[in-house]
């Protein structure tokens, strides 16, 4: 992206275009101004968030087209909201572009984006545009309402805890993009979790259910993996948790990749991040209603892990004993020379 | 800034101290959570706007401070919400620190944004952090309330144009930190745009007064220049524009440092950008009162340069002929090691 203002007008001009095919209610003024005016809804509570992702740390371009960028960028936003149980309504959109970036790009991440946040009847209202100095760097940040807000930090002791989906996917699918493609393993499941990882798709609709079903307690979507995510929860809900790690649950796709690469599917579960899946606490006596719930509106399974404990930190248990687990993702290292794989 | 989460967790508790100083009305949830739980006030219209700042594009670590950028990073989009009459509530703020950035440069980031947002009553609620592999960069959302919204849209032929303060100041700022200091300029004038360039003081209360005085028809702020600013007015409101050139209003510190560097003041005040002064349409008859009450209220003087025409795009002019101007506010090249100037 050159640095010219006249360029920059008219790819905000572009942008304008792009985002207008997005249309909602509650848009008094989107692009084109200083900010955009937006209507919220009487009684409910806005919710904010937002996510950078930067080249070379969240992502590489060598396997990232621009579409998979802008549906992603939007994807890790729209968790956070589903994560909360909330309806996603307006995003703003910042992108640094280095030179040499074109308009078919700039098109392209925005068809990326339009595509999933038309699918959540969320309309981008503003955002900016910049060149970069090194590569592109992206800023979202997603409004949304909810009238009564899930929280990571209103666990109870004895409460269930469990997750949708599975988990490790998402690890997976950057192994075999960072690495290499293993032989012997099904192009489908190729094809699953390198998606998983490039397009994920957020459990928005879910976490409206959920927030609405009753008995759900705390919630929070899974983005830098169960290891690190859930000692968050119970630190946040002045509580521990114990976990059996044999409960995890891991889909074939990941399986085959990692017995063809050699890694733990485990490591990948406990450990990758970015599967977006929701990690809740429930009654335990909710907790099959909530699993019929969800397989009959969205056939997704919601897997119990283990429960919420009084207090000493989380542990994890496997055929009875007490284990460690691989926790948190490490990004890619700060210099891009770095060949060091996410998970 | 290192990748690890277990650091980035180390930081979100620092950040969410920090931010924790700043305390206001309508925050549910604050750091911490999936999204901050925000309570807007019935009736009004919610405003957001965002906001890049990139190292090397924006600004250059040789001459800003960390507190600096985190000033100027919540002024900017303080900026836009005044440009609406709005008031700002709530700021999302997401920063990328390149490896080796210290927990005091991230505390000196933060106090800067805070002590700009304390004095606007301004919360922060959220963000993001990650590693960079080039420098900094730091996105901030700004959300704010309005009864009625100034809009660029809504001038109308036969309306008087005006500016707040002075033009150009940023700009002379800027060649002096990016070039040279000029000598025999008195060291209380290179302090002032120099201060102009690192800390400009959003016009948010004035932009407040404005919108509730009545009269006032479209107001923005002038962040790129009032030579490319002012056609983006004029085009908004599918109107055009007559400026008398002399009275873009100067100030003696950078006229004095123009002299000094052999620079043209006023293709800084056209061209220069960053000045975040108010461009208003107002009735005719509503000038003197406005003027009145900006001066009695704000010390703040509103400038009368011309007026909004039927049609047929923005004419300059000078000694009554027509002129061109110098517009827009061209950032640094990509490249880090490119020296031009912003101006």
């Amino acid at each position: 992206m050159s640095a010219g203002r006249s360029t920059e007008d008219a790819l905000v001009r572009r942008i304008r275009e792009l985002a207008a095919r997005t249309t909602g209610a509650g848009v008094r003024v989107g692009i084109g101004d200083d900010c955009a005016v937006l209507e919220t809804h009487p009684g409910t509570r806005l919710l904010a968030t937002t996510d950078l992702l930067i080249e070379d740390v969240h992502f590489r371009r060598r396997w990232a087209e621009p579409a998979d960028l802008g549906w992603k960028a939007l994807a890790v936003n729209l968790s956070d909201i589903a994560a909360m149980g909330g309806r996603p309504r307006w995003a703003l959109v910042a992108l640094a572009g280095a030179d040499g970036t074109t308009a078919e790009e700039i098109d392209a991440f925005y068809a990326g984006a339009l595509e999933l946040a038309s699918a959540h009847d969320t309309v981008i209202v503003g955002g900016d545009t910049s060149s970069s100095p090194y590569g592109w760097m992206i800023n979202v940040t997603l409004l949304g309402e909810a009238t009564a807000p899930l929280l990571r930090s209103t666990a109870r002791p004895g409460d269930t805890l469990a997750v949708t989906g599975t988990l490790g996917r998402s690890a997976a699918g950057l192994a075999v993009l960072e690495r290499e493609t293993p032989s012997g393993v099904e192009p489908a499941a190729l094809a699953a979790v390198t998606a998983a990882h490039l397009r994920p798709y957020p459990r928005v609709r879910e976490g409206m259910w959920l927030a609405a079903a009753g008995g759900v307690t705390a919630m929070m979507d899974l983005s830098d993996g169960v290891g690190i995510d859930l000692p968050r929860l119970a630190d946040e809900s002045h509580a521990g948790a114990l976990i059996d790690v044999e409960r995890l649950p891991l889909d074939d796709a990941t399986r085959a990749v990692a017995a063809a690469l050699g890694a733990d599917p485990l490591a990948w579960a406990t450990g990758g991040g970015e599967d977006y899946e929701l990690l809740l606490a429930c009654e335990p006596t909710a907790l099959a209603r909530l699993q019929r719930g969800l397989a009959e509106a969205y056939r997704i399974h919601l897997t119990p892990i283990g429960e919420v404990t009084a207090s000493g930190g989380v542990h994890w248990r496997s055929q009875g004993r007490e284990v460690t687990v691989a926790r948190g993702f490490e990004h890619f290292a700060a210099r891009p020379a770095a060949s060091g794989a996410g998970a």
